[in-house]
């Protein structure tokens, strides 16, 4: 019995605690957790704290993919914290998390990956270096925004269109000025669960094929097919639809960004700090232009090569079944309804929902373990906000379901 | 005897792996690997792995402080990745790491905290923030270069005081312009080992009290006592002196700075992405003003709270004592000496040789288990860098004389 039980905790602790907790999430959500999961519960104080661990169905930071932590172990345990930035081990590291990423979200040999702090510096870093005063925006919600408001602040002269929220921008009513340099779109608004129509992005692209087209993908990469032949840039941070700890974004450029860079800072200042030209020349050697969060890039390459194991066509299948249960679900609820009422807009990864008392809501949730993201800004009083992520399970997601419908009215 | 293993495995995973890390360490540095570490080596990889694992004195990224491993495992099994950046339990982690810092670093209360991606972004950041036209840089090698650099390429008029690689600057030799509006200091200069005199720090500041001294403690913090009284803003990354994974930068700012940010944004644009006015009015909430990197301000938080258990006087002893072994060491090295000449410029926690052959140096340690970094830019091909941090223990440098001792020629 104690060879059982050693050889228990040592398969607990040691070789794949997360396929645990996968398991006793799984038979938690089925009502069937086995005699085994609860002698390991006994015996283990790690797995214990799986059986009481909270489910995060908030926008970002979000659920962490099961795999992580097993990630950051052998990080640890490999000293790759302490490898300079300036080596092959380093460059190793890097190469795999750019190759992992491409291969899993389709980008073309030609765009370059680079690595900053997150998904908002970007916003300056894009306007900084890629326009001489004009960008244009559209706008369906507050993180678009503030996309807009950074160009502003740095000077420039941005133009927009904007929608109420909830509501989504028609192509015929974008209008994009001539003298254009940045057209500036977030395909997933995370304030209001609306998501771009790709024909707005057709539409602005053909009127103004001289601009650099960059996308906001934040929260739905890597979920959302993007037609790379169509931008110039994409963006995202890693806490969301990757499931990782907050600190790292993620900035695809294509090349003729690079140039445009060195155009404008010909004639006037593009910033110092990880400017496009700076990314692009440390790109080739494998590196970056300062220290980066090395951690969270070999995560990001770890997590990517495990969601590859998968298959990106499965993990979008399956998102895309979650997500037509979740508003199917919330289409009948009788209190808590889906905040976009165009299902075309309806974004698959962020779920949006009208609710009387949110508060209310949000503490039962958490209550029985589930934890969901409240609405933002304007909508904070009127609405919560649930994601759907590749670290969710169909049977989380029934689980929160089975929640609400036990909601007290 | 399987209890007392499964004792063992048990304390070994679950309890304080980097206390047996620490152990092991010891036992090898003193060649006295007792019976027990032996068993344990045997019952268990992890150990297997430390006993197995690299010492690096390397100047950041750096060795690893112990109990990192530790921290991060109780983070994850917390959920802490996922809890919101607006929620209380990130407000009650992010003023722990702020709280423990003003303790460990003596930062006075009217100080505030911010954090960013890393220093090398904060010398952008306090540029266009406290700066409209003038700064003045003391540079004593590279880095304090490169801070020079970004003033220029961000388009404003930069001056400086320069001596040559492994000298420092005398307190009369400093001429701050009377136009200043940022005097730049590098406190510890990583690229030479040069450390700057407390009296030009001294002499700056009479000269102009109207300008904010910025000092960069990148590498000595928190080894070398600052006095907050002297200065405006002091910054730091982690991966250096806390033994911290990279990915964050440390911005310890007094309220002028925000006064003279707002000051200029009145005038012209200070930037859009985390802004000295933006920090200041999420720091009062015990926020951020964008999603930062938890896991890193939590780590943080923890380390210094480990440091502060030990007492930071206790650490700044160990710390000088070990300093003065190596260079008293290598001041008697026949082929390998320190590359500062003046003893009082001698930086305490980067310490430069100057080698014959640094390839073949740096590799012959390696091959001991002791990973050096290489010299800095033209200093490559005759120097190499040692850390001197609180992650090495005083048997860490035995160990690593002790290889100098066997170097061969």
């Amino acid at each position: 019995m104690r060879v059982v039980l050693l050889g228990k905790v040592w398969w607990a602790y040691a070789i794949r605690p997360y396929k645990m907790e996968v398991r006793c999430r799984h038979a938690i959500a089925n009502n069937t957790l086995p005699i085994a999961a609860v002698l390991n519960i006994f015996a283990c104080p790690l797995i214990e704290s799986c059986y009481m661990s909270q489910i995060f169905f908030t926008v970002g930071p979000a659920h962490m993919y099961p795999t992580v932590q097993h990630h950051v172990a052998t990080f640890f345990t490999k000293q790759l914290g302490s490898v300079s930035h300036r080596s092959t081990e380093f460059r190793v590291l890097h190469n795999h998390t750019v190759e992992q990423l491409r291969l899993l979200m389709g980008i073309p040999p030609e765009f370059e990956i680079y690595f900053s702090g997150s998904a908002s510096e970007l916003w300056e870093r894009i306007i900084i270096n890629c326009v001489r005063k004009e960008s244009y925006h559209v706008v369906q919600g507050a993180f678009a925004k503030r996309f807009y408001e950074y160009a502003l602040e740095v000077g420039k002269h941005p133009t927009c269109t904007k929608v109420p929220n909830g509501e989504t921008i028609l192509p015929n009513q974008v209008q994009v000025p001539p003298q254009t340099e940045l057209i500036a779109l977030t395909y997933n608004e995370t304030s209001t669960g609306v998501q771009l129509q790709p024909d707005v992005l057709t539409a602005c692209r053909a009127q103004n094929p001289q601009a650099i087209t960059a996308v906001d993908i934040v929260s739905c990469a890597p979920i959302s097919p993007l037609d790379f032949n169509t931008i110039d840039i994409a963006f995202f941070s890693v806490q969301k639809g990757f499931g990782l700890p907050a600190g790292l974004g993620v900035w695809i450029v294509h090349p003729r960004c690079v140039e445009r860079a060195l155009q404008i800072q010909a004639e006037q200042s593009i910033g110092a700090h990880n400017t496009l030209p700076k990314h692009h020349r440390n790109f080739l050697l494998g590196e970056t232009p300062s220290t980066p969060n090395v951690l969270g890039i070999y995560l990001l390459g770890k997590v990517a090569e495990d969601m590859n194991t998968i298959g990106i066509q499965t993990i979008r299948h399956e998102s895309a079944q979650k997500a037509e249960y979740l508003y199917a679900y919330f289409d009948n609820h009788p209190t808590c309804t889906p905040f976009v009422q165009n299902k075309k807009a309806r974004s698959e990864t962020v779920i949006t929902l009208r609710v009387q008392n949110p508060a209310h809501v949000l503490q039962y949730l958490a209550s029985r373990g589930l934890r969901c993201s409240s609405g933002y800004g304007d909508l904070k009083d009127s609405t919560i906000r649930i994601a759907n992520f590749p670290a969710h399970s169909f049977a989380d997601v029934q689980q929160l379901c089975a929640a609400f419908d036990t909601l007290p009215t």
